[in-house]
């Protein structure tokens, strides 16, 4: 590959695009790499173009290694496919929906699990035939509710989609370890920094996932990690470790107080420090109880929910829809309250709540042989020493809880902190979601039907893109890590006299050497210009051939290092061919 | 490459599909390339993806040839683009409509003129800058009211297309011959007999236009050529040969003759030749004048046009509406006869035509010094002798009689006759329609703004995947060229003893020669059910490792001629490899 920048359709910018926030959309647009055709909507522009290929055959080398089968599947889906696995409502106004010219309803697949699932339905049919894992790198479409970021968050991407079918749940997990050692190697091998986060579902159903986050501040995703070991979570799946029980005996009895005006945890606390009971209370000693009510899939029915936490902690709501999912949840109205008349707003307590069998489920911290401050039922009343495993049992432990800084790390080492980070790439053992919406069967070797179980894994081909950029750029532009680069090396020629026609034919050698190579052949370009551009651009070697071509010497340069070093004529192709196989 | 067909995502089947008539369609699907996902949607299984691969890979280097510079654009387009140019409605039904969660409009790209344009626009503005061929390989959608054929007229398909941006119209002419000729290098190497046709324009605005027709009887576009030279043009593009003008001096006098029942040609033939007149008369003696009226775009005015033909002739009206382009043409109906009396419907001439300003254009055949017999404008009268270009002269001549099979070739070499081809192809001079309607201008090298040309050109590139397998298939399968193959060599191990392994052996050695390798290592499947699979899916070579190994016996095929001959083993990597590098 020889590209002349003298007739390469790239122009660069000197200023960041106004809509750009985050680096790797100011650097892909001004390094030329990308352009804005709508909002979320991208076009690949030649270098770009090589770039993002470039990540996909990292990605297709290790999902061949795998034995992974490449297909393509269309992106205009009918209807009828994600009805029948309730995905057509479930995706609410991120799927694009149409409808032909016969009225018939379409979908721009946003993944393609129901496709797949009848493709192999349509194929296989004995347990021979298993296990398969098929994919595809293809446009994927989400109407996005705010598009942003350039290509890290678009409403038209790249992404790869693959899917295992499995005869029994131990060849799924083996299909899922596959994928996330094939993972693994793919972010290796694009130089990215990652954490592999314990993830929750969204929409896709199913249990067991992990989700590949690029470490980036510029990222949606917050996750925790720990400060003293490789644990990383989503905050959805972070893990409370229960304290031991406590002995019960010999704890007071639990007293009702007249506690006027103490409808918040904090005018409680304040109240009972003030009212000379002989000990101290902090927010932590009080449990609080929050209402919200549920509904089952495919119910019309809303049941109450009762969550006890101590009164320090909120509850933290994507942490509660992720726990109850795939139920719906809400916050109560007025309407509620007035059904149910034992909830005393600022005082509902365990006993109410148990006593009117509402569901009630605590905080993994409220353990047997602990004591509360809590509701007593009753306005501007509250209980003390409420014992849990004493004077209530509740039906069971929620961890929804929010986590902060300084928790402890759920495998023992370390507290946990909060980082930001970019979705790369999701694991998931959908198991039997959708082969049973389809019914997808194989005869066993005992005769008999299996339902075979699936799993579902993507990796954001253009998202990867930006991620690199987001990790690996500095002041003057982009650093691409040589596996992905859109090329090995840029050979600049700069000066008046015959430095171009120079750089042209160390260009040309160089290519004959099996590398891929950009050359800045234009004339009529300063210098300083030149130099700009191939510090935006990014490649990772550079060649300069400028005013010292008349000694014979022309400039190696390490992108990354910024190392410079003056290199006989003679020798360079030798040496630029060392430094760009490493 | 080495595939294994004891677990490719590979299943053949024996029976053709029920919506299948034509052989690409059913042997695609029977041999498992694709399967249908909808209407005119399908899915590329393994085998598949490689031969669409295959083709795109072809495409790709003989764009790469001519200096076109690769780009991927989205296939989300806003509505204001195409607004812009009139392609919004223009496209009627066949254009994929959708909003998005804001209610903005949207379309799905179903080719990429405008976008390509406002690129060029955005990042280039001096003449130093052109020319430029930037394009892109990527999924199209088009609604089409039939789709059919499998992948030969998809709803989705894939397409490459290609947008040439020049100063001047010599530049154009340039790109566009540049095309031409890397189109026939494409087709050629993908062992395609094609003829080039001239073409109009359909909705895309412009002039010069030539498609390329895969030749076969289950083509969807007619076109003539002839029995003796290379002449291939599209019916609408028939040019016919106007005879020489001869001498007025000494011709009959015109003479109105009472013609009573005589309102069509055949009639007044008939009552002529019955007239006892002293002469025979045949149908192309009449001058036959249909009257249609058109609308000039953006007009609200229809016009009368009559049309002179010999009698023997009908007005094509795919002709006729493609000469008139881009004005609209219709019938007239009651009235349009009411609103001109001068019309005296079956007795109509040129008379009247002429006296009431009717517009009036003759086939070229009706050169000046011929004589006519026409309506004489009064019920139940006609003229005879009545002589172009002395008793009447026409506004000009329009070529829209129909083409007849023994028509004599416009190039002046044999005669025309009709055949059926598939569109692979399209290369096309737009000039400046787009270009105009975003105001593209370069600066000139005189300082001046001018106004860049452009020209769009496309190949199908699963339509011709599809259109090989029409040209290249037998009654017993597909029959691949060899470069766009899904493998060289397919090596079939039959039998129980050890010829699978040593199948498996053969395979890998061939592999490791270069060879792209298929190898039906199946168990349990019997000789004739894999010789059957080999003939069905027609991968070039097959190396059969059966009964004879045990005398040390392998036997060579060639799918294309049938060919079989006995190889000791010993000698079989070394002749398939010969046998694939031809």
């Amino acid at each position: 590959m020889l590209l002349r920048m003298s007739n390469l359709f790239l122009r660069t910018l000197r200023e960041d695009p106004a809509d750009a926030e985050v680096p790797s959309h100011k650097l892909l647009v001004r390094g030329g790499y990308v352009r804005r055709a709508a909002p979320g909507v991208y076009s690949w522009l030649p270098l770009g173009k090589i770039v993002l290929e470039n990540v996909a055959r990292v990605v297709r080398e290790e999902m061949d290694g795998i034995g992974g089968q490449e297909v393509l599947l269309p992106a205009l889906l009918p209807r009828e496919y994600y009805e029948a696995t309730g995905r057509w409502d479930d995706y609410g106004d991120t799927l694009f929906r149409l409808q032909d010219r016969k009225g018939a309803d379409y979908l721009l697949g946003p993944t393609h699990e129901e496709l797949f699932t009848l493709l192999v339905k349509g194929e296989y049919s004995s347990y021979k035939d298993f296990p398969v894992i098929l994919y595809q790198i293809q446009e994927k479409f989400r109407d996005e509710a705010r598009p942003r970021a350039g290509v890290l968050r678009g409403r038209e991407f790249h992404m790869k989609d693959s899917y295992s079918f499995d005869i029994d749940d131990e060849g799924l997990q083996a299909a899922y370890d596959a994928h996330r050692a094939a993972y693994v190697r793919v972010f290796e091998r694009l130089g990215l920094e990652y954490v592999i986060v314990s993830a929750t579902s969204g929409a896709m159903g199913g249990s067991a996932s992990e989700e590949f986050l690029a470490v980036a501040p510029t990222g949606e995703d917050t996750f925790v990690r720990s400060t003293e070991s490789d644990y990383a979570a989503n905050v959805e799946a972070v893990t409370t470790p229960a304290p031991a029980a406590r002995p019960i005996e010999g704890l007071p009895e639990a007293v009702v107080h007249h506690t006027p005006g103490t409808a918040t945890i904090q005018t409680l606390v304040d109240f009972l420090n003030a009212a000379g009971l002989g000990r101290d209370f902090v927010e932590a000693d009080t449990l609080k109880n929050v209402l919200v009510k549920t509904r089952a899939p495919g119910s019309d029915e809303w049941e109450l929910l009762a969550v006890g936490l101590p009164g320090d902690r909120e509850v933290d709501f994507k942490r509660l829809e992720a726990a109850l999912e795939p139920a719906e949840v809400a916050l109560l109205d007025e309407s509620d309250f007035a059904a149910n008349p034992f909830l005393v707003k600022g005082y509902i307590g365990p006993r109410a709540l148990l006593d009117n069998k509402v569901r009630y489920l605590v905080d993994p911290r409220v353990v047997t042989g602990t004591a509360w401050v809590t509701g007593a039922d009753r306005d501007q009343h509250h209980v003390i020493d409420l014992v849990a495993g004493r004077d209530f049992t509740p039906d069971g432990t929620i961890d929804v809880a929010e986590v902060r800084d300084g928790d402890p790390s759920p495998d023992g080492k370390g507290t946990l902190y909060t980082a930001r980070g970019i979705e790369i790439g999701h694991i998931f053992q959908l198991g039997r979601k959708y082969t049973d919406a389809f019914q997808v069967d194989a005869l066993g070797s005992d005769g008999k039907p299996k339902r075979i179980t699936m799993g579902s894994y993507g990796i954001g081909v253009s998202r990867a893109v930006a991620s690199v950029v987001e990790q690996s750029h500095d002041d003057k532009g982009i650093v691409w890590p040589r596996e992905i680069a859109p090329a090995d090396v840029h050979v600049v020629g700069t000066g008046k006299g015959d430095q171009i026609e120079e750089a042209l034919r160390v260009a040309g050698e160089l290519r004959d050497q099996g590398l891929r190579v950009l050359v800045d052949d234009r004339k009529g370009v300063s210098p300083g210009v030149k130099f700009t551009d191939a510090e935006l651009l990014g490649v990772p070697t550079s060649v300069i051939i400028g005013r010292g071509l008349k000694d014979g010497l022309v400039e190696l340069r390490d992108r990354a290092t910024g190392e410079r070093e003056e290199v006989a004529l003679g020798d360079i192709v030798e040496r630029t061919v060392a430094a760009c196989r490493g």
